[in-house]
């Protein structure tokens, strides 16, 4: 039985975590917390957990204490607004230096602290940022096996990765010119605490529009992670400006801090009015035109090799977020047309994006598989 | 194993049947059939299920084979349009005379085949609607747990019959006012293969109505089964137009040709833009204002005593779809004033009102609990 | 040209007060009012008002100054809520006696005050109360012809009493059964500036739910009007309560008194996923059968005779609230079962329940047809 | 009074030209044909028309008659699937040779009729597609000015081609790169004759989606007209594809055969769960990161100066489509990041991008003003 805590549960990703585990007969809920809702059952403040499971035991919102969740918890979940989560993970630590720690916000998804501190804010806990894993389950899957630590990916940059790395990885891409993302993203990414006038129903069901153009905080982890697979694969790489210069490129530090050696990535987020799920179409060039669409299948089939989670859809069937909503599953497909490709993914951005991924996450990280019990669920109509 | 086929399943009730028996691992779904889209994999019409439960085995759509289906199948569900099961139920018989059947369409819905043939046409198999019983499974759980046959209710009949029978059978209702009962429904309920103008999502979206005033084919069946209720318990009656007459009720023939004994119900369905789900508010009056919210509370409680699938919401929560949806649960609260009573249930017309309720009966058929394996699934957000 | 200021101007009544007004040449908007947005332009507010009716001058939104509106305005509407509207029109009167008013707000609505003050709270301007005339202006167009002081109906008694005053007045209903009122409301009802959990997106797009269960604060508002109604037609009235102990009424004073008299209202309020309108099902007992649908009809057609707003639809047409958005015209249908009548009416509740049923009053009050310059606006789609 | 017909008049942009038009004083509506309606009177079919405008008067949906419209119309509209309109016209024509078209249809929207062909289907009236002025209202006001027959552009078009023709013309765009466009439009878009599975609200409320890569029928108009604008303004080109072939291009002919002269323009449409709405985001190179942003806003003031339909925001408000549905408003924003530069616009796509355009070039063709009676209106909310 795996003991689980959840850290600020009545969120949207933390009630899905609760609504999730509560499923799973080899998990036990031990605590959830909720500042507004403490002493509150959880069928009392969400009605849907009435008898959910056939009646499955009742659970209380309770305040957070540190001590108790160190000492009966073998996993804990934080969903918690950036800056949140590094105090009381060292708080946590301290009492319980085993406990697993899956962290849904933004504060270690960074290698590189400077990135966090330049694009959100001084970091509380810098001294544990090394032992994270950026949990991109199903890239980085290998990595998260042997981890007690795991940073879980914004929900963009899941989007916007998954379809992205096997090609960077393959090095078939023109990095002379951007790669640009154009991704549409549901209401609920925007939260549930942070109740804002735009997001009102009588103000968003008619509206569609772009936002934070060139500063969304998903932009600098999305180029991250990026660059990061550039250098580790800039041997495969054709061309661009990276492949250029890699002769001076000596060690990690050193390209680190030589982001001109990069390609430009422009990242656009729009909202739509939809509860849930992220599309992300992306475009990019190719190094030649001679790349076939076989061959690009080939590259997509043989990383995603065996995975149970990543489907990549044929026949002119393109990704639909109402085929995804509720999974952890991403639907990607690509069309080419000469040098140039477009990408297109779907996932829900509360499930693979947030709360299903990071059961994954939990999943490898206590040596079950990848796919253990987590019941993708994506109804139709 | 349980063998299931189903017939008709693209539209919503029988897909929604396939996706929830193709998660089950004691069942295994041998034939589904659609005339439309036979020959293409399941995954093809309907991407979601794409590796749904960790890439279960594909299944494609077949033009209906009546022989095929009968030599191979213990369980059949028949997701057609009233007229259409009758004929087919006749020939599967003659093939397997042991089969199960469950209809999700109109056909043996009524005990008095004349209720069917005034409301909906000649009936085309009149022979077996003595056999079927109705499938209001946590009202008829007893006589569907023997049954071979099964005729699962109409979707508003489900919302409306679950809050009211209890107090049908308790004899608190004075009929010398009519019941009233308004139905809020979502737009699933007018099928998937109709696609007619007023269900297109830009004619849908801001439109708000009433239907079929006085003349839904559901009104006949929801009084059937509530004059059959009250004819049962007349003794517990305590007031009220059956009562009165009751002296001259000497078997069930008489009563059935006597409609003006029993009361008066109003039934009058809405549309409202969402995908899923049945609210139902009913006025009632009371015999005596004497009678107490606990007694009612209490008349709840002991007739869905241990009921996996009734939530009596409290503490002022009232039922909303949003609540309910994916999931076979049905939310009721009451609220008195005096002598009047207002009942509110929240249904999802697919799950509750159709699919899952169908899964239900299948179970007690069976020889299974009534919710062995019934994931009720009702995300949040 | 008629001076005007609204005082709430960013609410969602307030807003569309200004935007319809400022399509007028017969009307200068001199101020408009708002809190929290003073000094901003209001097209920086809400971009829609860029450009409108080509070009038309900008305005900003002001802090509340009553004597500058006092000294400027002919006009001046009050969006506020409950119990701010008294103080400020006290302070405006004093400084300019003549200045005609309309308050969108509740303090005025009640003939009364007792009623005020046991739904909302101690009235703030009780000596003001007994100007007010109740503007449902399609009934009471008289009064309100020669009206200073005008309060707008709540959005819900409009859509309540528009279909049942005629059928009041004509005496027709048999009091010994509950009028029964079951409306459907939009989300906007909730207003804009009360941001909470519950209206936002993704709480809202899949609920649907009743609230308020006998004691929303429009049921008092919808009872008074009604019971003057009775009292002013008592001679009419062919049966029920009313009629059997109007001997026994010897003056209005004691009728008030005696709320026994009264038939019972029911009214059940229900929010649905929609931006705007209330669609409003009321179920009545006629005292006759006898009474045609061609009566009612003519009842009907009577009672609104060349009201350029009220539509009576036919031929099996039922109103929708999709019809009537953006607009401040109400559809009313009826239908007739034995001696049960449905009645439904479908209004937009920011229009006729609100904005544009107050620009109606205006035009009313300044000596000008009930319908100059109400450019009804209901796209399609 | 211009006399007007309506070809097609019961589709979406139809019965909006109609709606729009029965408000104005100066048209009188004379005949509006509707093969699946005809003999119905308008407020039969779509009751919103019911006492539009305070009564005016009651029209029926025909047959087409062309001897008839041909006889007693000044302008005709034909709202009609491509390839119906070319015989229409050419009948019409021999009928009264001195009649103003608007076509909404595509079968005219091609300067080259090999564009036509090649992307649609044999061009059913090739004589007549030099006679048509390509509708782009905001842009063409000079040509349509003096024009008997007028193309309206596509929708997609229309919102690409605003924001982007007036840095072409500027000739700032770096054509080394390509011109990106990923467009989202609302479901009216697909029309509302053709209803299909797809476009049911209980498949279209949650779906999100890219369509049609690479191959939609509006890419091409879109390159026709921006190379057009290539062509005529290519010395004031400063760098790019276009300009480096220059001094070979002597004359149209020549460039016109010579799309390898072109940029590439790569156009993604999606399909979000709006009724009405286009959000445009366009990513660009620009030649020279010196060129500022106010450089850029100078160009666009330029461009559009007086003109009352576009609308430059500023102080970072983007596009909304919210504040543009149901008006003839064009919202245009750009963002500067080095040498990207990205464009949003927003238009309502049955507005800006159909009926209202179409009615601003028939003013523009009768000699009145563009924004003549044009009613922009976006309630809000």
């Amino acid at each position: 039985m795996i003991k689980v805590s959840i850290i600020g549960a009545s969120g949207y990703s933390g009630i899905y975590l609760a609504y999730t585990l509560l499923l799973r007969k080899d998990v036990e809920l031990v605590h959830i917390t909720s500042q507004s809702n403490a002493g509150k059952d959880i069928s009392e403040v969400f009605p849907s957990f009435n008898k959910i499971n056939n009646g499955k035991r009742s659970i209380n919102f309770e305040k957070l204490d540190e001590k108790q969740i160190a000492c009966s918890s073998d996993v804990v979940f934080l969903c918690l607004p950036h800056g949140k989560s590094s105090l009381i993970i060292s708080s946590i630590l301290k009492l319980n230096p085993l406990i697993k720690i899956i962290d849904i916000g933004a504060d270690f998804r960074f290698d590189r602290l400077e990135n966090y501190e330049l694009n959100y804010e001084k970091h509380a806990a810098p001294h544990l940022n090394k032992y994270f894993v950026y949990g991109l389950a199903d890239v980085y899957e290998d990595k998260i096996k042997g981890a007690q630590f795991v940073s879980n990916p914004g929900c963009y940059p899941t989007g916007a990765l998954l379809p992205l790395l096997p090609l960077i990885k393959a090095g078939i891409i023109n990095y002379n010119y951007p790669v640009i993302i154009d991704s549409k993203s549901g209401i609920s990414g925007a939260g549930r605490s942070s109740a804002n006038i735009s997001n009102l129903f009588c103000e968003a069901q008619n509206s569609v529009r772009a936002y934070n153009l060139w500063k969304h905080r998903h932009l600098p982890e999305i180029k991250e992670k990026i660059y990061n697979e550039m250098f580790l694969h800039r041997y495969k790489s054709a061309s661009g400006k990276f492949q250029c210069d890699e002769s001076s490129l000596h060690d990690e530090s050193e390209y680190l801090y030589k982001p001109e050696y990069y390609p430009d990535i422009i990242f656009t987020p729009h909202v739509i009015p939809v509860i849930r799920g992220i599309l992300t179409t992306i475009y990019i060039k190719l190094n030649s035109s001679a790349t076939s669409e076989n061959a690009i299948k080939d590259i997509y089939n043989d990383f995603y090799k065996n995975n149970p989670f990543i489907v990549m859809l044929e026949n002119g069937i393109l990704p639909d977020i109402k085929n995804v909503i509720y999974s952890n599953i991403c639907h990607i497909s690509f069309s080419k047309n000469g040098t140039y490709l477009i990408l297109v993914s779907a996932i829900d951005n509360l499930g693979k994006g947030a709360s299903l991924q990071a059961i994954q996450n939990m999943n490898l990280m206590c040596g079950l598989p990848a796919n253990y019990e987590i019941r993708d669920f994506t109804p139709y109509p």
